[in-house]
């Protein structure tokens, strides 16, 4: 008799984003005339850059000749797309990381999930609430909680409330924590960490041993130069963080697939008798033997995401996505609407108008306006009586998502 | 304090593959004269199938213009892929298995391990041996297993022996067992299993509501009219199997990265108070939260091996490789060596001369004629006096290293 892992019957629902997708297929299949935009999920919509274009072609080519083709590549990543990571991303900004901490991956999403296997059991586990619902649910079918109340808290996980009040920076959990999930710039709230926030978190884990999980997915999109991009800018953090990093939302890269995952060498964790064990190692044997390593033409595009062309191309076209971002946040403002965000990130979070439930709101507007939102509550119950609108669309749509806005929320 | 899954700490040095690698990166470090020849990991050397490659850059070129641009797909995988599997490797053989029954993958090596997620902790695996190092790995990392003994046989693991004496087709388990993993054919032994074995292991399953991982990785290697391709040529199979295919050895796709994990519909699990529980909707909710899909242009590039001429041009590979697989056999049964596959299936498996361990045999070849095999204990403590021979390379090499092997092992 083969048995399941009951834990995925604690999980509520569907996934936010499939559950999202339900709906408007369900609403678009009884309106085919409606001319729906989504600003829903946080999909890049425009092509990608020239330079990773030409990069693809010429991988592809190489893919085509013996004396060039590539088989299976070190499961870690290439070593010119981890040198131009480290280099790039991290010394340039005066992080302490080198090529070997970095681990080239397939997705953000998949890494922040799988990080879990070289974790035990018994780890108290904080997350912000709103949150990425796949911190929470991974840690779910993991068994590293109870079940589900009926605000859709997970007995055993410490939630951290991310307010308007707080300014959408969680304080310090009260109770002991060992992995901590943070987010910035925020999915889904668009807030940032200062150097300062952040390094109440470093001295935090330091102090109680405790390890960082830290999602850098969108720190592309800072502006303001004084926010931090990787959390290895406060100094201590080689001890006590692992980051995210992902070329989706950066280059575009959602139908591509590549990210990598930084984990220091001086960073370790626990046996249950107080062994010291370099987290290094263990995601080292978890990646060479569970993973099998990144599309060499993908590598290559990545690769391309740092010459001279592919660096000027992406911030183009993170400048048209964070000038969505203003006219959404300008727009929703202007309908006395509250908002958040949208400023270093390309999410707007805004409150629902007279306390409306996200999920009523996000219905109503699917079908009065035909304008696709993330429900607020769909990333956690502090969301409640918020959307989230994504900045990832063209110009054009953005405008008419707006006109139609401007026209049925006044 | 951040806990370390101690089940890690259980695993014996590195993966095969990586700790060959280190053997050869040491041996070349000192003999940089030396022309090695790598007969040992399971890795294509034949350059992409023109069919790919025109598709890859069509679908590199639909990446550039916003109107063809790819972002997220369905995690699952697009449906033009999944239709042309179903269609072409599972209904065209007489197998009922149905596109949404398919999870395009990045990978079987991933899946095979990742498929542990939804299977709970108190089920007895049955494992052959010699086995692919992967499915005893994750099992120890998922703790499913104690500690190894001397032989490197985990605890808790129930290990089928595959030997000579049973044409290295193993009994049915003497204790009862909940997931079973068959690989065929086989790697490492070169092994194929006829419909009346997979009827037997069928019949088992069902008895006793056990779940077989039936690997079909080289399935496009079976030459023999009479062997099946898939487990679900035989009746039944559908409520007892999972099946896992890749295109890295049928199209070279080692370094493109896709694959995919059939799991019926009507296969299902059991919680400990006895609910069926359909394994296809744990699946899917693990496939759609821990993963992101494979890449768009990588999937249209896998679309592109059904077509007439992508067909053709796999054949021709699988022509190629065959033949370098017969010369290897006939060559090493000429110098009075034991070879058993090597006919539907791109592995020889054969015994040492003289009773020489595995890797002791491993390095002399690498220090006498700089030719790399895979040692046989790699793949489990049966295999210890045996190695295996890949067939992947140029008929160049191969003939090659055939002639040193004439000359030092005469």
């Amino acid at each position: 008799m083969a048995f399941i892992n009951e834990h995925y019957l604690k999980l509520k629902a569907g996934y936010l984003f499939p559950e999202i997708g339900r709906r408007v297929k369900a609403f678009a299949a009884a309106h085919p005339e409606a001319q729906i935009i989504r600003l829903g999920i946080g999909d890049v919509t425009e092509p990608l850059p020239p330079a990773v274009i030409a990069a693809l072609h010429k991988a592809v080519d190489e893919m085509a000749a013996r004396e060039t083709f590539q088989g299976y590549g070190p499961e870690q990543g290439y070593e010119f797309l981890r040198e131009a990571i480290a280099r790039n991303d991290f010394q340039a900004r005066g992080c302490d990381i080198a090529a070997d901490e970095i681990f080239v991956s397939d997705g953000s999403k998949c890494d922040t999930g799988n990080i879990l296997d070289v974790f035990g059991p018994d780890n108290v586990i904080a997350v912000t609430d709103p949150v990425y619902p796949v911190y929470v649910d991974t840690n779910v079918m993991a068994g590293h909680t109870g079940s589900a109340n009926d605000r859709g808290e997970f007995a055993g996980l410490v939630y951290l409330p991310a307010t308007a009040e707080n300014g959408f920076t969680p304080d310090l959990p009260k109770r002991k924590v060992d992995i901590i999930y943070l987010c910035y710039p925020n999915n889904p709230t668009g807030a940032v960490a200062s150097k300062e926030t952040l390094a109440k978190w470093v001295a935090y884990a330091a102090r109680e041993k405790a390890v960082i999980f830290y999602d850098a997915a969108y720190e592309a999109y800072i502006s303001d130069a004084s926010i931090p991009h990787s959390i290895y800018e406060v100094p201590g953090a080689r001890e006590v963080a692992i980051e995210f990093r992902s070329f989706s939302k950066t280059a575009g890269f959602t139908g591509v697939r590549c990210a990598c995952t930084v984990v220091p060498k001086t960073l370790a964790g626990s046996t249950h008798n107080g062994a010291r064990c370099e987290l290094h190692k263990l995601w080292t044997r978890r990646h060479t033997t569970k993973f099998n390593g990144v599309s060499y033409v993908t590598q290559r595009a990545a690769e391309a995401v740092y010459s001279a062309d592919g660096r000027q191309q992406v911030r183009q076209i993170i400048a048209h996505y964070m000038g969505n971002a203003k006219l959404i946040r300008e727009t929703l403002a202007g309908l006395g609407l509250q908002t958040y965000g949208g400023v270093n990130a390309p999410y707007v979070w805004v409150k629902t108008p007279g306390r409306t439930p996200s999920w009523d709101f996000f219905d109503t507007l699917l079908a009065t306006a035909n304008v696709v939102v993330t429900p607020g509550s769909g990333f956690g119950a502090a969301g409640e009586g918020y959307f989230r609108v994504s900045a990832f669309n063209s110009r054009e749509n953005v405008e008419e998502a707006m006109q139609r806005l401007r026209e049925k929320l006044r």
